[in-house]
């Protein structure tokens, strides 16, 4: 089993589904987390760390510093290993650094049913978290002015939600699951995304009674529920 | 072979990446294209045209229209045969709608290099590919005031482009594609978010020449430069 390290801020947010398919496939790892506020500065830490493993061997009068081709070695060898593309959740495989949530998850459910048992379930079950994903990507979460982030987030709450909601109660008809005959990461992501739209407007779900069952459904799988009650405990 | 069916506007926009794969793996499938003024009536007509299917056996004054389980029936299955989320593209595979365009791409690739090589590689893929799609998504494709959309472009293109562009370039570095030592469908995407970016702003990879250098490799195979000839010629 590879050695895994997830990193990303304290909350459930992107990082959770990877969170999910960890604890449902009973894979260890180090849950990584650092705080918002930390993060520029962990950012470049990171730089600063890798730079002294490199340089460990050279003491620090070395003529290796006025040499321009080892620096520019050194630079792109950083730049190359730090966060791709500056962005969190990351999951480090054996020292590999994968990123992006949803390819990260991806990646873990291959060849286990999680993913879908055929290919055509599996294309449905991308299908069904790439219209979740956008959905909840339609959120200004970075927006600094109050106001315009409340507008927004309301609007979608109340005007775009109930259109969404009125699909997947209809894609998920009196199905057990949202796709084939067993629970996929799609529906884990359904339970990952309404929760935190619950959180933002608590009746969202009153009149879809399916979907609702089908939250319940995910939350009583042993591993998943006992992830529930052992994480950590944020808003988001 | 199944029978493949797409459905998209008459642009490139997000069934191009579904195009370039049909062409590369040499498939053959229907390019059905329609109008954007047209796309509300066609939803609709979609429904009414399945409704004709469904009652043909009927005649008009059957006793069926004033059954209420059969009208229950025929709404139910109206609405799990029609767009699954209102949204296209859509590929109807020998019948079955699947939704979401990078779904469909990767449903399209699997078994074939075009996906990756290893588990890992299909990863690095599938999350370069959702690096440039959220980028993209960023765009305010559907804003109505011409103001609050050029504002919002020139601020993406001049402001944030920048930086996926290096990270992209980084990314990159020496090698000949972006993941692996063939050609992905991450390349594939490359080619076509850049060629859309570069009709918004046509100095966008004057400082870029690597990644212009992948363009020209993507546009070089023989299966894809067939393709960019024959095709359509629209702007987006
Ligand atoms: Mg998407
Ligand atoms: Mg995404």
């Amino acid at each position: 089993m590879p050695n895994y390290k997830l990193m990303y801020f304290n909350m459930r947010g992107r990082a959770e589904i990877i969170r999910y398919i960890f604890a449902y496939l009973d894979i260890k790892y180090e849950d990584h987390r650092i705080e918002e506020a930390d993060w520029p500065e962990i950012k470049s830490m990171q730089n600063h760390q890798l730079l002294v493993q490199i340089l460990q061997p050279c003491s620090l009068d070395s003529p290796v510093f006025h040499h321009k081709p080892i620096i520019l070695f050194i630079q792109t060898y950083m730049e190359q290993h730090t966060l791709p593309f500056g962005k969190i959740p990351v999951l480090e495989v054996d020292g590999l650094l994968l990123h992006q949530s949803l390819a990260i998850a991806r990646y873990l459910t291959k060849n286990t049913d999680l993913a879908g048992k055929t290919a055509m379930e599996q294309c449905q079950a991308d299908a069904l978290v790439d219209t979740l994903d956008d959905f909840m990507s339609c959120f200004p979460w970075a927006e600094k002015k109050q106001e315009v982030k409340n507008e927004m987030f309301n609007k979608l709450l109340t005007r775009e939600a109930p259109h969404l909601l009125q699909s997947l109660g209809t894609y998920l008809g009196d199905k057990e699951w949202f796709i084939g005959n067993s629970v996929t990461w799609a529906d884990f992501y359904w339970d990952i995304c309404s929760t935190t739209l619950l959180v933002l407007k608590p009746d969202l779900l009153d009149s879809h009674p399916s979907l609702q069952t089908l939250r319940k459904k995910v939350q009583a799988i042993p591993a998943i529920a006992a992830w529930i009650q052992q994480r950590p405990q944020t808003r988001l």
